[in-house]
């Protein structure tokens, strides 16, 4: 039998690398999986549905909303993204661990629907070294990176609310150090509890 | 600075292989102490007073449970075993992840005083090869193993409890597994608050 495989939600400061983890994660290990969201924007070109999102009309969305369909769902610039439950129900069952790459106050509403989801947040080793990534990307004027961190402090004050904190200093350690963690969840005694049983089952007789 | 070592409690059914797991991490791995039990009993020929254990007349064993320098404390066969607190809280500043191989009872109550320490049931993987194990050692008589095994099937309730459930059936992969887990709980959220608290500082001028 596959064993079940591990919500695995993902946050951090913006600048902390998690879209390089979560690239690398997956080339990585053969059993993790992006979670793909649902979308009402628009596809860009080569953009696949079910790839990239799935593609939905704003009508179909707010019906998924309504038939609890969506783990979590937010509005952003005029276009709806959420989670769809039954992609990830599917992937786990299938012994995946699936990843969820989402912000900070839809990752603690995902613990409270699925308590055995891991909530990991990713984060530099230092404020400096944030600043100098953010800077460092030179795709974003001063204003925003001074946003960013503005927001990244007040972040701040949420990761302990997280399961587990990784630094990405070093990208093969910290991916490394995610999958170790994500193995050894997988020992936590409450999932154990068949294996248990069925000793018990087998020492009856004794009894 | 050394990150403070990890708290192990280590459990399981008569027969699951504890004191060989034990031995192992310990030859295997540097950064591991086995916990020293004080002790009533009179030292057998070769053992060493702070190795095997540290001996004590009944009168000063008493005096340590009274101002309260032991974790846990039991009477067996008319003599006292404890865990001095002093030695565990030492190792643990040095960093040593120490382990201390109690049974169940005594282990939940570490819990309590310990919150942040580990939890870890050992168990065969199935019953009967719990029995296998039990009468190959061809040291007890039936109604011995009879009992153990009996022991174990009431023990089985309690495994629920422990943090983490971990099959001996490899050596070597238990091993692994264990010094996995309690690698990965560094990264547990409540024992990187320091980091992000220095994040904070680093970033509070942008807020």
């Amino acid at each position: 039998m596959t064993q079940q495989g591990t919500l695995i939600v993902l946050s951090g400061f913006s600048g902390a690398g998690k879209g390089t983890v979560v690239k690398e994660l997956l080339s990585r290990y053969d059993n993790y999986a992006l979670s793909v969201s649902a979308t009402t924007r628009k596809p860009r070109e080569g953009e696949v549905d079910g790839r990239e999102y799935f593609f939905k009309s704003r009508e179909e969305f707010l019906q998924m909303i309504e038939k609890n369909m969506l783990i979590e769902y937010a509005e952003y610039v005029n276009n709806y993204y959420g989670t769809p439950k039954e992609y990830v129900i599917k992937q786990l069952e299938a012994g995946k661990n699936i990843i969820l790459e989402i912000e900070i106050q839809g990752a603690l509403n995902i613990k409270k629907q699925f308590p055995d989801a891991i909530l990991m947040f990713i984060t530099p080793p230092d404020g400096r070294e944030l600043e100098k990534r953010l800077y460092g990307r030179g795709t974003e004027d001063d204003a925003t990176v001074r946003a960013r961190l503005k927001r990244a402090y007040e972040e701040a004050d949420y990761a302990g609310s997280y399961d587990y904190i990784v630094v990405n200093d070093d990208l093969d350690e910290c991916v490394s150090t995610i999958n170790s963690i994500i193995e050894s969840e997988k020992y936590r005694a409450s999932k154990k509890l068949s294996l248990i049983q069925n000793i018990k089952k087998d020492l009856e007789r004794f009894n």
